[in-house]
This record gives structure tokens, C-alpha cells and sequence, in this order.
């Protein structure tokens, strides 16, 4: 049997016949979603100020494993504001996987610096700590407390670890690396959500974190995001960056800096408060999917499922293939047949420095990232199909 | 009586005695809201793509008299996303009226542009075009079809004129300048869906236009904004610019540019296909409103209740009171007793040339503004008050 032939039977065999076509992840509204968005339009209480916006911000927070959360419009505008009130300044670098979304470098230009691309783990997909040093040692040198890049003799600011598709980085060695190189961790844990690392929260791993809950995540706002850390001061100043850096006042309009308008309306946060309750059965769905996916393609020949690292637990948010390297040639094939078959699948992004904006960045070898670019897949994941998962085991 | 005790009266005479406390302006959702945002939750789409967004984004378009419309995260957003489509640089700089909300000035900063600051007209309360044919005729020269700044070396690229509290500017005269000293106009919409200037709709005055949907505004999505154009090519790239700059296709990732996440949720736009249904109805309760308190302040000495000039037709989103110059000193006076009888009123904004980030730009004599914002206020201005306010005509 072909390859493709052999994916479709064993996918197939987990996620069911039932329909056509089977979404790569679609949301799921099994809670108080209805109940409270009415909340929100009967009350009036819609916009950028509200309950919800208060609890979602608390609940969020806790789900993280941190003290203080603020929420935002997206997870673009969690990152960028993230990354301000850590420290970095315009000109400076930023040290990131050139395998990630583009929002992570985005994020950053937005800031006015400069995404810095590093080399993929992978055991983890997630930015190698041991080629991150090897590249710092290369390229990098300490001056007052501060790592500075010898050849641009710009500043390195911060390191941001993204935690692909829900799998944790190797924090440890990460944080590791940044005591001899000092800069600030801002994780990128958007897609991490409830996903653990030595049982502690992603999101709690570096010094700042930022979050997504757009359309596609474990839970979704719609569109929206979260800004979280143990950092009063950093959480505060997030706050206020996000609301247009107003001073409070009964009447006068009074702003002290350049602020943004990130404000995640009452109506968003509602449903995720709604979401969030679900977090956990949602989590349990999800292993359940990823072990009857295990089971399907323990004898199989030509990929392997990713796993998190022993003392990670990943949220499973997607599910990943990796194609052996003698197939790799065929992952467009795999893609199209995939497809065809109704089995909604995707290969990883499109490595930064292949993008045209982001082609002469500074960067280091590059060469598992390019590798992986060829080779990973992402396969049906939404929680529904874990209960069809658990009847497949 | 006092001024403060006589406005008391005569504004209670207009919006009713029932409440003890009366808010400045409320959203109202009495169509199809709630059915809409529930349509949303049964069927998915709750995210970045949807059909709710398609329709908002015509009927937007519709509603501003332009072709194309492009729906987003928020006002600033898509006076920013303006901005840049329109050809403004960072470096230029951009003229703008000193009196205006903190975003018009913000939205400039973040395309790296430079606002600088125009006196206001008495008649509108916006950029006053007299005064920016003046000032350019002192400070720019025209080289190469395009207007410069001879002090700062800098271009002059375009004029933002914003129509304050739904008056609209006296655009003719606006254009009429821009003929001469050539830039490119975007208007600040954002307070004037469903205003006319000379039978055509604001966000149809200029080369495009951003509009907002706050939840304080006249219809509100929660928090979302819209670009309007009659000019397809900039609505395109408006369109590609505010969803991360990705280019279609079945599976890859590839971005062309570094783009923005300034996408509004599916869940949000249905709240403005809602609402912009009754934007017929709500803008005949304002205008109710309107003539019920220019009829009780007909024989008030000490204000003046803001109308738009001949030919102009305000959405009345902002009931705005002038007090006369004699009583001007009394302004923070007038607002503390107001508010403490349950009349929620505000002053104008800080002008942004008193703002420590905006001090130093480059700017006009604003002695308008200065006196200005020692007279204005905002009264209770919420369409259901039309209804009240009609049956005290």
C-alpha cells in the first residue's frame, strides 16, 4: 500500500467515516457561550469595559500558572505589547525559531526590532537551547550585563521560545542559555494553552508570555488574546499600553504616552470565560485523540507521530506528522491526497527567512528547520474527535 | 438661577426624571443581535472568516457612500491601515486637528509618521480650513507635485480630517486646499457614520476614510472599525495588509509583507449587520433628541448647543454645548454638578499638542482649540432619549 493510502486508512480508522470532509480544528461552544454573550447584549455591556473582561483576565492568569493577566484584541497585539514592556527597544533583536507563524516576527518588527532566526529541536519543534547557545557563542558577546551582536552591534533584547502546536520548549536549557547571555524570556505560547513543562504552565516559563485565542485554538474568543506574567509592574504597564495609556479621571482625557487600542471587548471575553470552563474536558478530549492516533500508527512505516519530551504534557492543540526523511519528497503528494480524501491536513509554516520581508535577517544555521519544513504534517485535532478516539482504542 | 442649575433643569426637562443617573450614550440592541451572534455560535463561525463579515463589510461601504469596505479590529486600526495604503511613510509627517481623540494622533505615530497639529473651526468644531490653508502657506512649499515641510525637511502626505461628535468638516474647503498643496485626505470617521456633508456620507470626502464601531459610538460591534474606499486597489491591499499579508493558497504559508492581525471576529461583525439596520431608526431618534434640547436651550443664556452648518447634517452622535466665553471659567464647575445630579457630561479632549508625547510636533497656532476646550461639553445623547426627547417637543 502507498503511503498516502496507508495515512488515509489509519486516520480514517480514528476519526470515523461519518462525514466527507473532516476540519484540521474547529471550535466547540458545550458551555455558557449562549447564555453569556445574551448576558452581554441585554446588559448593554458589549465593549471594552465589563465584567467578563475582568474575569476572563483572572481566569486566564490561573490557567497559565501566573498572577496577572491582561487581555487584548489578538495574539499578534499580545506578543508586540509583551515584548515593549519587557524592555525591547526599536533596533534592537529579537532571537526566535525561524519555524514558527509569521505573527512571532511580526510581532516584532511592530515593535520597531529586528526577529533574529534560529534553528528548530527536534524533539520539541520548538528553538533548539544547545543551537541557540552555539549561535550566542558565534555571534554574540556580554557588555554591561547586556548581549550584544558583534557583527550588526545591535542589542539582543529578548529570546522568544514558541511552543509549537502545543508541545513545550526545553525551557530549562533555554533559561539556562539566557543566565550566561543575559536578555529577557518572552514566551510565545499562543498555541499552548494548559500545555505543561515539569508541571509548571507554559506561559509561566519565561518572564512574559503571550497567548491566542483566535478561531483555531484549543478555546477561541473570536479573535483575541492574553498577555500574562508574575510581573505586577509588567502586567500593569501592559494594561495600560493596551487602553490608550489613559490616565484615570472622572471626566478629562488625559493619555501620558503613545498607547494602542488592544482592548478585547466585554463580548469576546464572555465567550471566553465560556470556553475556559470547558479548558479541562477539552484537554482530556484531546489525549484521548492523540492516543488513539499513537495506537493507529504505532506499525507504520515512513512517519512518526511527535511526542512531547518525557516531563512535558503538550495540549495537543495539532496533531503532527513527520514524515521520514526517504519520503520527504513526497509531502506535497501526501498534502494533495490528504486533502482529497476530506482529511483536512497542513504542512508547518513557511520558515521565516524564506519569506521575502524577512530574507536578510540576521539568523543562524537554519539547517532542521529547513529540513522540517518538508517533512511535518498536521492532521485532523479537534477535541470532538477524541470521543470517536476513545471508541477506536 | 445659576447656569449649572438652569442647564440641570432644562436638560431633565428633555431626557426624563425615570433614571437617577443618565449616561452619556449607551449602545441599544433591539434587532436581530441577538439572533445574529447566535447564528454564530450554532454554526462555528465565530473567528477571522465568516459571512457576517462579508455582509458588514457591504453594508459599511453602503453606509459611507464608498464601493469597497474592509472591516477590522478597531477604529485606530483602520485609521493606521489607512494611512499606510493611502502612501504615508514613515518620516512624514501628517496634519490633523489639534482638537481630537488621542487615536487619530496615535494611529499617525504608529506608521512612524509625525501628526502635526491644525487650529479648529467654531462652526464644525473640526480642522478649520482657513487656518491649514495659512499655516501650509507659511510653513510648506510644493516640489515635485508633493508638499513639504520647509522647517522639518519633511513631506507634508496627508490631511486627516476628523468630523467631531458626527459635524462634519467643511470638506469643499478642505479639498479645495489639498488642490493647491497636494496630500492625500483620510478621513477620521469614526464618530460620523450616518453624517452628510452636501448630500454625500461621510467616509466619502476623501481619498479613503476609517471609521469606528466603539461601543460608545453610534452602533457598536463591541470594539471594530472599518476602512471605506472608493478606490479598489487600496481596499485590497487594506484587506490583505489587516489579515497577516498571506498569500491564498490550498495549504502553504507564504506573507508577502509584513502584515497586520487586525482581522474583526465573525462574532463581532454579525453585532454590526444587527446593528447597522437600525442605523435609519437611531439617526432619527438623535435628530429628535437634537431639536428637544435646542428647544429647551433656546432662551439659555450662558450656552449654545453645537448644529452643523447649512448643507451639513450631523448623525448627532454627541449632543455638544458651547459655553459662552464669560462663563468659560466655569466649565469644570458645570461638569462636577452635572454628573453629581445624575447627568453624565464630559469635556473635550485634551488638545494633543498638551499631551507630554505630542508636545514637541510641529503644529499650528491652535488658539481656537485652547479656547475651545475650556467651553465644551458633551450631554446625555443616547438614541432612546429621542423618544422621551419627542414627546417633550
Amino acid at each position: 500500500m502507498s503511503l498516502a493510502k496507508d495515512l488515509v486508512r489509519r486516520i480514517r480508522d480514528v476519526i470515523g467515516t461519518q462525514e466527507d470532509f473532516v476540519p484540521l480544528h474547529v471550535p466547540e461552544f458545550n458551555g455558557r457561550e449562549r447564555e453569556l454573550i445574551l448576558d452581554c447584549i441585554d446588559t448593554g455591556w458589549v465593549s471594552s469595559v465589563g465584567s467578563y473582561v475582568e474575569k476572563f483576565e483572572i481566569e486566564v492568569a490561573r490557567w497559565s500558572g501566573c498572577t496577572h493577566g491582561v487581555v487584548v484584541a489578538n495574539g499578534t497585539a499580545a506578543l508586540q505589547i509583551s515584548l515593549i514592556v519587557a524592555g525591547v527597544k526599536s533596533g534592537d533583536e529579537v532571537l526566535m525559531p525561524a519555524l514558527t507563524f509569521v505573527a512571532t516576527a511580526n510581532a516584532t518588527t511592530h515593535v520597531g526590532a529586528v526577529p533574529h532566526f534560529i534553528d528548530s529541536a527536534y524533539d520539541t519543534l520548538g528553538i533548539c537551547p544547545m543551537k541557540l547557545r552555539a549561535h550566542l557563542e558565534q555571534v554574540a558577546e556580554v557588555r554591561d550585563k547586556q548581549t550584544w551582536n558583534r557583527h550588526t552591534g545591535r542589542r539582543i533584547a529578548a529570546v522568544v521560545p514558541m511552543h509549537v502546536f502545543g508541545c513545550p520548549v526545553e525551557m530549562d536549557e533555554v533559561n539556562a542559555v539566557v543566565s550566561d547571555w543575559p536578555m529577557v524570556v518572552v514566551e510565545d505560547a499562543a498555541e499552548s494553552l494548559g500545555s505543561r513543562y515539569k508541571e509548571r504552565l507554559c506561559g509561566s516559563l519565561g518572564d512574559i508570555a503571550a497567548i491566542s485565542f483566535n478561531g483555531n485554538k484549543i478555546i477561541t474568543t473570536g479573535g483575541g488574546g492574553a498577555i500574562v506574567t508574575d510581573d505586577a509592574e509588567l502586567a500593569m504597564r501592559a494594561k495600560h499600553l493596551t487602553t490608550t495609556a489613559k490616565l484615570p479621571h472622572e471626566w478629562a482625557f488625559v493619555h501620558d504616552e503613545v498607547g494602542f487600542n488592544y482592548r478585547l471587548p466585554n463580548l469576546n471575553a464572555a465567550l471566553g470565560v465560556a470556553q475556559l470552563e470547558q479548558l479541562d474536558a477539552r484537554l482530556d478530549q484531546k489525549r484521548e485523540l492523540f492516543f488513539a492516533y499513537e495506537k493507529a500508527f504505532q506499525e507504520v512505516k515512513g512517519v512518526q507521530l511527535l511526542r512531547a519530551p518525557d516531563g512535558s504534557v503538550s495540549n495537543n492543540w495539532l496533531v503532527t506528522l513527520i514524515i521520514d526523511r526517504a519520503y520527504s519528497g513526497e509531502r506535497d503528494h501526501l498534502l494533495q491526497v490528504l486533502n482529497e480524501e476530506g482529511i483536512m491536513t497542513r504542512p508547518v509554516w513557511t520558515p521565516m527567512h524564506r519569506l521575502d520581508m524577512y530574507m536578510k535577517n540576521p539568523r543562524a544555521d537554519l539547517s532542521s528547520a529547513e529540513d522540517l519544513e518538508t517533512r511535518v504534517l498536521n492532521i485532523p485535532s479537534s477535541a470532538y474527535l477524541g470521543i470517536r478516539g476513545r471508541a477506536a482504542l
